[in-house]
């Protein structure tokens, strides 16, 4: 019996449907000979769906995706600035909706330079560190309001939730990394000295999972200066564990000395797997190239190496992984840029040759 | 008559007092021959006199302060990790509290690579813009709370608070400043796809006051894809206006692909004039290296620029600022690193000679 596996594929806008295109194929290309099977589902979500129907997500949609074993989306967006968009907010009722309903408190981002890959620094060294952000706290929880709107006497809040369940658990999932990693080691980035109670509930926490992992070594950097050390020294980490909003902008900063957002994967994870966990790129949609067959790739098919060591196929992961690595170092040899689909096809042949 | 200015200085702790010492330097030099005098009062504060007599900084030390023209800091700040500052926060119970007591609503942070000092960039380009950070408002309230404290069951909240009116002033001075700059840009960094109160706020501000700057054109970055461009293209950046935590993250990221935090200069600012204004270098208290005359002090130097510009000394500034360029690029040919008060010594050379 071949097991089944149930993918929820969410194209999305832009670029989405064309990299999703490419990530497909090279999933199906590493089961094909394999015991495993997967079986897609499209959904058709995102600015688009919403300019022909008004609905975002509905319950519906929701609940057909929870149904899925994984899902893999590749972005969601319109054009920045279209008057039609303007109060639909995608991004907080699609993307972060999917991350909370489905608990997908693990955000998961490696970033790697790649060799032959180019890094807007001079002198980046080995990079190879995975950021570990928190994804159903922090600021992002939706938790704002504002009185007097559009008054001079307007004050609009924003909340930061942080519990010692949530903070824990991603905690945990961190060490387990560091844990299983060579170098063994992580930095807790926050800013303490300042967000006193949501920092001294994260440092309180990390130095108590720390006394579990006695050979994980710790260090805690402020959000400011580790951005300091992304550009200055990017090699001294290893796993980084965060909050969901420092985790957002350090990935963003982590891809781009990486070689850039074409290349940054991300899986949003429910380690138990009481939901499906979801596979994206770190990047957008991208409207103004659309179409053109222009994306790069790359990231939407690194999602799916995450995607296949979530399901425990890491065998499978290690043979994409392999295809992309060799992939990426052929790169630095061609003369002209190849076409999303050239980039996929020459990905599923370094995996079938 | 000649016009007197008091002047509060606050050396602080590690480096603080050292780099200190070369700014007051440079600042009775560049003015020895001027129709204005600098009567500078010394204020003990930081770590070493918590650690003395357990006070942060009390009531007197406050409205003393408050009675000066303008405010030169070193840095404040114990050795890290050490247990009798554990409880103490001396960054929220001092520099925070000045920022905040003294209505220090723009945080003013210039981003400028001179010509020979190395970016960990490859190819930086022009880097020349300044951070308009707000300096009172946001997530930096100190409105936060936790319950439960200590149990699996804890919550730690922490609330960014934003006001029409904090936001519009700000953002009415970074206008300004971009009027009063060649490139006439200004780019709004926050995070409005998530923070959606918040960001909707200054969002609508800017718009708002936009019209009344029709030279001067806008745009806007989420913070993520901010961090981006500041490592993928800087020279994009002229003028960026953007929130209290925004701001922190951005100005040491910008100051490390400026060069490094040794060279960051900042303004605490109240542009009415109602309270002093606060100068101080970006960088920290470095307690490793303090007292060794290991710590560079262009970036206290720098503050000094800042000081004199906010007082209206423009000559003075602009004297001081040429001096700092000519070392700067002279530092390129010099072989050994030189002791902090050299540095200090050689910049008053160029201003004396
Ligand atoms: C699109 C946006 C809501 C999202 C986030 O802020 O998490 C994105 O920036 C990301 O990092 O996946
Ligand atoms: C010391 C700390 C409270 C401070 C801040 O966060 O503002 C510092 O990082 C800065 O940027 O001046």
């Amino acid at each position: 019996m071949s097991p089944l596996i149930k993918l929820a594929v969410i194209p999305g806008d832009g670029i989405g449907p064309e990299v999703v295109a490419e990530a497909v194929k090279v999933l199906e290309a590493v089961t094909a000979a394999d015991d495993v099977t997967f079986d897609a589902t499209w959904f058709s979500l995102g600015a688009a769906r919403f300019l022909e129907t008004g609905d975002v997500l509905t319950d519906d949609d929701l609940a057909a995706i929870a149904g899925h074993d994984a899902i893999l989306l590749g972005a969601v967006g319109g054009v920045p600035g279209d008057p039609r968009l303007a109060n639909a907010n995608i991004e907080r009722g699609l993307l972060l909706k999917l991350r909370f309903s489905l608990d997908h408190y693990v955000n998961l981002r490696p970033s790697v330079l790649f060799p032959g890959v180019q890094s807007p620094l001079a002198a980046p060294g080995n990079v190879d560190f995975v950021v570990v952000r928190e994804g159903t706290e922090g600021p992002y929880v939706g938790n704002g309001g504002a009185i007097r709107q559009g008054t001079a006497h307007e004050v609009a809040n924003e909340v930061s939730v942080n519990t010692a369940f949530g903070v824990e658990r991603v905690v945990r999932y961190a060490f387990a990394q560091a844990q299983g990693r060579p170098r063994r080691h992580l930095t807790l980035v926050h800013k303490t000295n300042v967000l006193v109670f949501a920092g001294s509930l994260w440092q309180r926490i990390v130095i108590a999972v720390a006394a579990e992992y006695p050979d994980v070594t710790v260090d805690y950097l402020h959000v400011d200066a580790a951005t300091i050390f992304l550009v200055s020294d990017p090699s001294r980490f290893d796993v980084i564990v965060t909050d969901n909003l420092f985790g957002d902008i350090l990935t963003d900063l982590a891809a781009a000395i990486s070689g850039g957002i074409g290349l940054a994967a991300s899986g949003n994870i429910n380690p138990e797997g009481r939901f499906p966990s979801m596979f994206e790129p770190v990047h957008g949609s991208a409207p103004d190239i659309a179409g053109k067959q222009l994306a790069d790739p790359t990231a939407a098919i690194l999602s799916v190496v995450l995607l296949l060591e979530h399901l425990g196929l890491t065998d499978a992961a290690a043979r994409v992984s392999a295809a992309v690595t060799a992939d990426i170092v052929a790169r630095a040899a061609l003369g002209t840029p190849r076409s999303t689909s050239a980039v996929g096809d020459a990905i599923v042949t370094r995996l079938t040759d």
